[in-house]
């Protein structure tokens, strides 16, 4: 289907919204979430006993979408399958936005009267050239304009990661995680069965989209790859895109085709289509946040050979391991260093290769600065990552602790080369996720151990690499 | 070193000990470590300023280990190194059961006096035939006895899995999270540089040791590797051995070398010994304990087609990639199943493939019980895993929660065939600590995502499929 910019625009930040079909059984949950929208909503119920629910809620209800007394830019759709190609003909007299079809038991069931139902669906919208989301999916999530697929959803706040996924649960779930991460997102769409607008359209739009810097997506099959991977050679050039493809294994191809009737890919072929086109490959909800965070927060760097700092010896053995294994070097430091080490440090010798072993000087602040300090200044370095392990830092205060998170985004935002951190906490897992939740807040990308740590950092390397070879291409 | 089950049982099981050089400087760890030994405890110290201390904490203290009036099994030293040689020496005068150093500074400092410390260290103990442990290591736990290398360390504790370990973080780490994880420990050991017992020594020890059912190693480097593979081969057989080799990758084997002074080891050569010894290899700390988990209550069996119930359509799609990726089938169930599934459940279509997306019934334990129980008779089926969505849960009751364990302990101790649990939280991560400990108490696996679930799974299917390949060969 043919859209504008200024079209999807409009359903990604509507003025209007109605939705369809909403029920007390649910909790009116659909008209909730709309309480957050900077706009006006409407209720279209034909159902008598429905109707007293919403209009308590101060929300005026319709019989039908042609008779609401303004233009409506997007349509929440929740009624039965059986019911949609009605809702969509009212949609289309009315000449709204776009219109989103929570509605599932389409061609993903596998059965006639599923796919026969998406068909009509289709080719109605197809013909009146009306935008549909979905059917069977979540639809768009927009904090800045409060248009929500969850109560639980935050509003009021602009973002720079747009999401794209064919699946709801991703969709809520990357929201969800996203302020634990410090992550804000500008747009999300969950797409399910993506029968008028799907995958490519979404990233065409969100590559273009001012407030969107990095794309996530996650998509379970494609209508027509062909114009998927042109769009997302030409969006990851200017904007990193991390996509997650689900169903890549025979036995999760078949999930998927249960979940959103996608087919089969070749994960051969789709690991070789995403290096081609420079976007960065996922395999999980972590990866995603994981690399995300990196994108965000870590400073875009080339280089490969790292400066890292552990606590034990155990630890730097294990840590080297993981960084070597995502194809990092670990160098020998320049001289000048080792002699800087040794002249403000007792504990040389063993400590002071690389990695570091910070173990003595863990509780001591200005010392652990100054370890970071000359590593990052180490001409044989690119990149300096930190593990903080919270098992030895004992019980300190919490100042202790807002001292040293000062200290490290400081040192972050002075040092010109990438820098991030590794928070392992032993059995002290719960106060890790404050301490992680904290370290965001300031800017810190952090991670949860070494090997999610240096596949992250692997991940943004090889972006902004191929980003250079192909401008000096 | 020649040796005796016997003789080490009196080093693991010491009645006397003797803790040599402690101060008050490090609190006098090791002395206060002691409190919990169900047997006698004696300082040696000549340091006039150190005794009063001693004293005061109701330990005897002798000015050497040949005045102590009685036998000693175990002692630990804690001296500057070069005053090692001269403690070995009493040691051997005393004739005790043997010596662990956590005196360190030997050849992984790659100085001239470090390596010529060690070799004194190797050569004395070799001629008098005395057991050392380390240097450079923790030593012993052994919770049954209560001999500890740190406070925080639990006793009074019978359990079955044994650690031998390179590192004293790892052989900590392992005891902290032990708890955590369901998991009890029967003895442990660091051993640093090894010099005289090793990793094959400790593994040959434990391999025969009644109260331990499964080893779990972390090992940096092997002083006779075709000893050390005849004793895994032999002990595997016997009961399932956990390995993980720190410094596989170059770099890694360099921070190794500073560590433990350990030599490389070819990475191809170690997954191909490790296999044809039937150990079970790992590679990071998460693995070990997911493994262990699932040996300890995961039910063995080598069939490999999955019976799996995901909330949402999403999940499953990850759910089914995940499994498939470590060579899990996900068949079809048998028609009798889906005709059961129909008669009870009304949606049916979508939902009702392998894996069951059980979204609609979460909340309904008897619903869940049911899904199970179809699922677990189905002769299509060899194992079953269910998630468990913590954020799809929304805010239960406490009872809600502890019904649902009671239920699934019951399930799983009922199925003939393996279960275990993935227990996913999105935001609520902090609660998800609580719930799988709960869990792991109850006897059940469970894991924080799918892949480390099938992982782990993988792992211990392996090992007993390797098992049964042996018998019948």
């Amino acid at each position: 289907m043919k859209w504008t910019q200024q079209e999807l625009d409009r359903l990604f930040n509507p003025k209007v919204v109605a939705v369809v079909g909403d029920k007390k059984d649910r909790d009116y949950n659909w008209l909730r979430c709309c309480s957050s929208l900077q706009g006006k909503v409407y209720s279209v119920q034909i159902d008598e006993k429905e109707i007293p629910g919403i209009e308590a809620m101060g929300i005026p209800n319709y019989k039908s979408l042609v008779e609401i007394p303004e233009p409506v830019d997007y349509v929440i759709v929740t009624v039965p399958r059986a019911v949609a190609p009605r809702v969509l003909e009212d949609a289309i007299r009315k000449g709204v936005g776009g219109v989103m079809f929570f509605t599932s038991g389409f061609a993903e069931t596998e059965t006639e009267e599923g796919v026969r139902l998406q068909n009509v669906l289709k080719r109605m919208a197809e013909e009146a050239n009306l935008k549909i989301v979905g059917p069977n999916c979540m639809g768009i999530f927009n904090p800045k304009v409060g248009l929500r697929h969850s109560q639980d959803q935050y509003y009021g706040e602009a973002g720079n990661v747009g999401v794209i996924s064919q699946s709801g649960n991703l969709a809520s779930q990357v929201a969800a995680l996203s302020s634990v991460h410090g992550i804000r997102i500008s747009k999300s769409v969950s797409f399910g069965n993506g029968i008028v607008l799907d995958a490519a359209d979404y990233l065409e739009y969100l590559g273009r989209d001012q407030d969107t810097e990095i794309i996530v997506m996650y998509v379970e099959g494609l209508h027509d790859g062909r114009r998927f991977f042109n769009i997302l050679r030409e969006v990851a050039v200017r904007k990193p895109v991390v996509v997650w493809k689900g169903g890549l294994t025979p036995e999760g191809s078949r999930a998927a085709f249960s979940h959103t009737a996608s087919l089969a890919t070749s994960p051969v072929l789709w690991d070789s289509l995403m290096s081609q086109c420079g976007a960065t490959k996922v395999d999980t909800l972590d990866d995603i946040l994981d690399t995300v965070t990196a994108f965000l927060h870590i400073k875009p760097s080339t280089g490969r050979r790292m400066g890292l700092v552990a606590t034990t010896g155990g630890r730097s053995v294990s840590m080297a391991d993981a960084f070597a294994k995502e194809g990092f070097g670990i160098p020998a430091l320049a001289e000048s260093s080792y002699q800087e080490y040794s002249s403000s440090f007792s504990s040389i010798g063993a400590s002071f290769r690389n990695p570091l072993d910070i173990t003595p000087y863990l509780r001591d602040q200005e010392m652990v600065r100054r370890i970071l300090e000359i590593l990052g200044a180490d001409k044989n370095v690119d990149a300096v990552a930190y593990e903080l392990n919270l098992g030895f830092l004992g019980r300190r205060q919490e100042s202790f602790l807002d001292n040293l998170v000062k200290s490290l985004s400081d040192y972050r935002e002075t040092l010109p080369k990438p820098f991030f951190a590794i928070l392992t906490a032993g059995v002290r897992e719960k106060e890790a996720v404050d301490v992680r939740q904290l370290l965001f807040k300031n800017g810190i990308a952090v991670y949860s151990n070494f090997q999610r740590a240096s596949a992250a950092f692997r991940r943004i390397v090889e972006y902004y690499a191929n980003l250079a070879e192909m401008d000096s291409a």
